[in-house]
């Protein structure tokens, strides 16, 4: 099953453009009358058929489409300190994009080793993830932002931060998570949030969580917030 | 907090041996008075005081002993087909050690890419994250075995195998697991198994499973059979 990440169509006719074509010729060895499969990334799923080709342009006909393509009922944003090593950082966005989140956004906080990361780069790993586990819906990668700033933004959804600091108030994702709702979860840097941040999210109405007795991983603790949280919508 | 991994620790004193002491004194700097920790892998968690050092020996003296540290009570063993890309089972068994299972064996599928998988480089990648996440239980990695053979084995544990084989048929972990129970679960290779694989298990009393509607990589089902036992027996 053959599939391409095709944005940006809109009728019942597209051309690959040329790096995908040559992919789709050279590497893939496709020729005209094999059937591929588009993403919008909107929830739009294509089935298509090659009518024609050269090595620099595919011509394909739609002959199937499955609009809202597995759409979720609920709406994740994870906000995650991008870890100091970051293939730590693109494999939780791989993983994540394959078990479901729908908003990404890189939160530069006080014990944050890693300041930047390259958008691109991750918004590619994303892409990949979403043809490779057939995800019709294209996660959203924000650009990076500071803990501070991103506190301040608007948000409506139920939120919540994952800590470590020992104290009777956390809860599990389960206690609070309604199912078909929209949530955003903050998950810290190596060594945690500092107690003025985790103070900071509290005041602005985050909810203070636990992921369980062990030592997670940044990247870790932040997959097991999306696994959790797409159980209790299943 | 600096944790040494210390499977033979027997008496109230503990020497840590050449490669360890090396690291402790070069590494991170530690001399007599300062505190580590040590981890039996077999439910142990020691506080240890460094009593005497040289570059090549590190003296201990234990002054605090917690058994069966966070002991769970369920036995998960999952029994995997190493991935094409080694990369991939050895970050599943670092991410499976923090979030938490018992037992792991490699199973050599038809579709196995991968027919070979070194047994001291996957167990050195679970102590380390026995070590990062404080387990006080090392997971047990079992010698690669092929599939026929495994299902062959002697085993009275509530037995499951996921695969993507749509059939009405296949039920969530959570439609099958108890509580408190010991559970094993098989993951297939990259393109599944095969029919005659399936059919098999099933004849061995494996119930077939799904993990939802979502196309999973081999590691990232493993994960997330792994996530959601930890769950049910949270």
């Amino acid at each position: 099953m053959h599939v391409f990440y095709t944005p940006d169509i809109g009728s019942d006719v597209y051309v690959l453009n040329e790096e995908e074509s040559r992919h789709c010729t050279r590497v893939l060895r496709l020729g005209t009358g094999a059937v591929v499969y588009l993403i919008d990334g909107i929830g739009g799923l294509y089935k298509a058929e090659i009518t024609g080709e050269t090595k620099r342009q595919v011509n394909l006909r739609i002959i199937e489409v499955q609009k809202e393509y597995h759409k979720r009922r609920h709406y994740l944003h994870i906000a995650v300190a991008p870890t100091k090593n970051i293939d730590r950082l693109e494999w939780f966005l791989e993983k994540a994009t394959e078990i479901g989140i729908e908003e990404i956004t890189p939160v530069i906080c006080d014990r944050s080793e890693r300041k930047v990361v390259k958008e691109d780069r991750l918004n590619k790993v994303i892409t990949a993830a979403v043809k490779q586990s057939l995800q019709a819906y294209h996660p959203r990668l924000n650009p990076q932002i500071s803990l501070s700033a991103f506190l301040k933004q608007k948000n409506d959804s139920l939120k919540m931060i994952a800590h470590c600091v020992d104290a009777a108030a956390r809860q599990y994702i389960s206690d609070v998570v309604k199912p078909a709702g929209s949530y955003t979860i903050l998950i810290g840097p190596e060594g945690d949030f500092t107690g003025q941040e985790i103070e900071m999210a509290l005041q602005s109405g985050y909810k203070p969580l636990t992921l369980g007795n062990t030592r997670l991983r940044t990247e870790t603790a932040a997959l097991a917030a999306c696994f959790e949280v797409n159980y209790l919508n299943r």
